[in-house]
């Protein structure tokens, strides 16, 4: 069950640097730990240490790159948490992306289940996944008021809202003897937040800087583009646009979590008298979460499941979908394949697509709308028109913020080295930052913060890739990866060998069975070729060395019948002999 | 050999019209079929037939999409070509690049090797893979002159200069009895071309205006881009800007074929007094055979093959590079890596990418990127400054043909069916060309030119992925790549089941070997489940069913152990039953 944090008595930020003595805080050694989020848009994981407690700031997954073949998902590696579990006092969530929630079903586990705390909403999505990897009843779920203070063990937090593209993002303000450190969140600035929204806390960061911020940890997605980032106030502009101008039917697809955005959309809907139909799961589910928590609100019978779809005129029709990044089950996706259960597409519908391409969809995207131009649609996407702005923020964004904290010590966190060197380069350059005070790390990296210093220690924490595979884990390089690569690129090629139990001699020719190897017409000649390539293998090592254990047949084997293959097919399938005593 | 194609007499086009009867040409029948090109940008491949005459515009391949695991190219499928082979007169390439001739390899031989025509450098480019092939002697490779007619059976073509992003590109009339076709190959218009490129034959295409020109098909790349494309004069001042600026090492990376911008690189290297050394090996081909060909001019001594790299100052070093799409075995990604013999990257490096992604590159180019970060180059690239502009027309440039041209139907050629869309849209609202006469055709229509009308027609002709895997070939769908994938994301089951050769009894427990399937610490309490679930599968089939054959029970077993493994842990590897008699 989810409970409020409730906290007896207020506790007083000055009461407790005045219970330390002054020794004991010149000492005072803060531990800094990104475990995740520093080599990548994804997984974020941070760890504070100091003394015997430890908090946790998100517990992210990752979508799985190209190379990771049939992974599910990446999380961060928490060997080091899981020796020290008995020390972590909490975990806080950001908010509600799964870059920054999705590892807790797989890692809270492990982590002896410590306490969760986050906002309403955030909790809300939280929640929906523990449930489905049933573990409520051992998850400790918190919902924090923001403008509560809440203690952790040598932690005292304090929370500021900022806007973001999900609603009920926070910063974290972490206060430990050995100083001051603010953690950004995902955020962006934005003075019209979309749909109902609560605007950022800007004076809360305002008053930081009077507070001698040890460190600001901020996002750095977006610190290469120019200008501020645009204001959904824009974007509303743009989808009314749309709306004005469409008479057809109307489909609009954006990310699930973008409760802001939908809520615009559900608005327009309502304001140019469309009901809305939604497809795709988790739209269904968290519109459902947002609405039972009071972050997304309209009239009963507007919005409808997309099973309950029924003739309605086209032009009083609009269709919310998943779908925006071209993923390849999600509805949009199926409706352009033609193989949606309700809608199909025809000649007069509008498509937009309100969101813009995550890196690496790109080509998943295009394929989708190229589709659904071929079925006769109208697609209109941000290169189009400005139906989309970015949660994080740019430039302009960035350095607002590093004004408002002023801290000492600038730790771009969030985002890939380049991106998070380009945020370094713009404190330097514009915010009067010196270089030797903006730290670039990365996960694994320990950070310490003593004597109003943040140094990178030379310690390192081992963080490796941890592949969610089905209901198992592995990690990069192991030989179940190669294995797949293998097979991906050239199949795999048994050989199967049959040897006489008395004799120990070859008996008849080595079977070879191939899959994904070499196309059916060159299969049979090539067969006999790779049979005769082992048998003579096997022969010859026998000869050379009669006691050879299955073992070194084996790999011998595997070598001739490699070398065969590469030099006359220019192939290196999977190899496995397999001898068999007859 | 290469020859120059040399006609004994110029050809008048106007005897060539005279010399029909009216009659005939009234009734005269052109077919027009893409075998490739307008379902991607890729494999162009265009076949005109009239009467007993066929000639071909283009023969390119395509790099494959991720899901064709393990393919080198997809060509176009060419059955239909191979049927009819006897009737081809020739293949006109309209330029070097590799999705307009890298079919030709592996084509040419299926259709009896036609004659291929094309400018010097396009057949320089050409020659040096035929020769790599080993087809030369096979081969018959014709130089033309595009300021004279080819004459190929019923065909008259001429030819016209464009500018595109490699030197020496041509647009092609084609004049047959039922109507003249111009075909702009790949262009873009610029005043001010890179590297002393030969200007467009402008008063070439605005002299068409007055030639009824039933059909112009052009060129969609870039149809959906706003405005004109960039100048390369704005490239070149960006260029010059970053060798005015850097006082440290700099190395370029762009695409090897554009003969231009490396003309204007080693042009900029002269003037700021740095030497060139050239790294990836199809920039040294390229470079190479540009020289031979006097399309690329330098000092000697100037440019040198990196492998000669010695001790020259930074601020007097050049590197020149392949891999500005992040391609996992070019040079600049092995130096992002740190893996190149010469080059080791060292902070005050400065990295151009004078290049744009190309779609689906994105993600392999930000890795490139980020690695030289954390090696500590600075990385400058089209994002941040103008030090690349495409190839392809802009909708002011698509204008600007269409005006010249002013054809009686506009047919959108290379590119998806979404810019191929754009293009038609474009010609319909901003040159009046009715919605009509904008011909929007997939790979295998038949489009048919009769009575000064173009029309498609309900012929189809089959077009598959032919895909180039290694020495062989196949097609999507094909047993071997779905074999692939199902290996790729679960890995392989063998299940090896003895059975006695009198009793027809199961002999012991089945041997089960996985690869790519689980991972170690899972497997051996996995395979004896397996194992048991295979052996109770095989008693089963044998008691409900005695006298089943191997196939079928082969076909149990491995239902059996994919449902087990399915429902157990989720995942559903390639199942490989194996029936030994012992």
């Amino acid at each position: 069950m989810m409970k409020k944090n409730r906290k007896k008595k207020p506790f007083l930020k000055r009461k407790f640097n005045k219970g330390r003595s002054k020794s004991r805080r010149r000492n005072a050694k803060l531990k800094i730990i990104p475990l995740g989020g520093l080599n990548e848009v994804g997984k974020n994981m941070m760890v504070f240490e100091y003394g015997n407690d430890i908090i946790i700031v998100d517990m992210g997954f990752e979508f799985p790159s190209e190379d990771m073949l049939g992974i599910d998902y990446v999380i961060p590696d928490v060997n080091y948490l899981e020796k020290n579990k008995k020390r972590i006092r909490g975990v806080i969530i950001t908010h509600g992306h799964l870059d920054h929630t999705g590892g807790i079903p797989y890692i809270l586990p492990k982590l002896g289940f410590p306490p969760v705390f986050g906002t309403k909403l955030t909790m809300g999505f939280i929640k929906k996944k523990i449930d489905e990897f049933k573990l409520d009843k051992f998850a400790k779920l918190n919902v924090i008021n923001p403008d509560k203070p809440l203690k952790l063990g040598a932690f005292l937090l304090n929370f500021f809202r900022v806007v973001h593209s999900i609603p009920d993002p926070i910063g974290v303000i972490i206060d430990t003897p050995a100083g001051k450190i603010v953690h950004t969140g995902d955020f962006k600035f934005d003075d019209s937040p979309a749909g109902r929204q609560k605007k950022a806390d800007i004076h809360k960061m305002k008053a930081l800087r009077s507070q001698n911020v040890l460190a600001l940890f901020s996002d750095s997605t977006n610190a290469l583009k120019k200008g501020a980032t645009m204001s959904e106030a824009e974007v509303q502009k743009a989808l009314e646009d749309v709306f004005k101008k469409v008479n057809g039917r109307l489909i609009i697809s954006s990310f699930s979590s973008l409760i802001g955005r939908i809520q615009q959309i559900i608005d327009l809907a309502q304001k140019y008298n469309r009901k809305v139909f939604v497809s795709g799961k988790s739209m269904i589910d968290n519109i459902a979460i947002a609405v039972q928590l009071g972050y997304l609100h309209y009239p009963k019978g507007l919005v409808k499941d997309i099973r309950k779809y029924k003739k309605v005129k086209d032009e009083q029709t609009l269709i919310l979908t998943t779908g925006s990044q071209g993923e390849s089950v999600s509805a949009l996706t199926r409706i352009s394949n033609n193989l949606h259960k309700n809608i199909k597409i025809k000649k007069g519908d509008t498509i937009v697509l309100s969101a813009s391409p995550i890196i690496g969809n790109e080509k998943a995207i295009a394929s989708v709308i190229n589709n659904l131009c071929i079925l006769g649609a109208t697609v209109i996407h941000h290169q189009l028109m400005d139906v989309h702005t970015s949660g994080h923020g740019h430039q302009d964004d960035l350095k607002r913020m590093i004004n408002y904290v002023r801290p000492k010590y600038l730790v771009p966190v969030h985002g890939e080295y380049f991106m998070r060197q380009g945020h370094a380069l713009l404190a330097q350059e514009e915010c009067g930052i010196p270089e030797d005070r903006t730290i670039l790390i990365q996960n694994g990296d320990v950070l310490v913060a003593q004597k109003g210093k943040l140094e990178v220690s030379k310690q390192k924490i081992e963080t490796k890739y941890i592949l969610i595979d089905g209901s198992g884990e592995g990690t990069i390089g192991s030989r179940v990866q190669v294995d797949r690569e293998i097979m991906s690129l050239n199949g795999a090629l048994i050989v199967l060998i049959f040897v006489s139990r008395k004799s120990k001699k070859l008996k008849g020719d080595p079977n070879v069975i191939s899959r994904g190897f070499i196309y059916m017409h060159e299969t049979e000649e090539i067969t006999t070729e790779v049979s005769k390539a082992a048998a003579k293998a096997f022969k010859k090592i026998m000869k050379q060395n009669p006691g050879a254990n299955r073992r070194d047949i084996k790999k011998y084997i595997k070598q001739s019948v490699d070398k065969f293959t590469n030099s006359k097919l220019e192939r290196r399938p999977l190899i496995i002999p397999l001898i068999v005593e007859v």
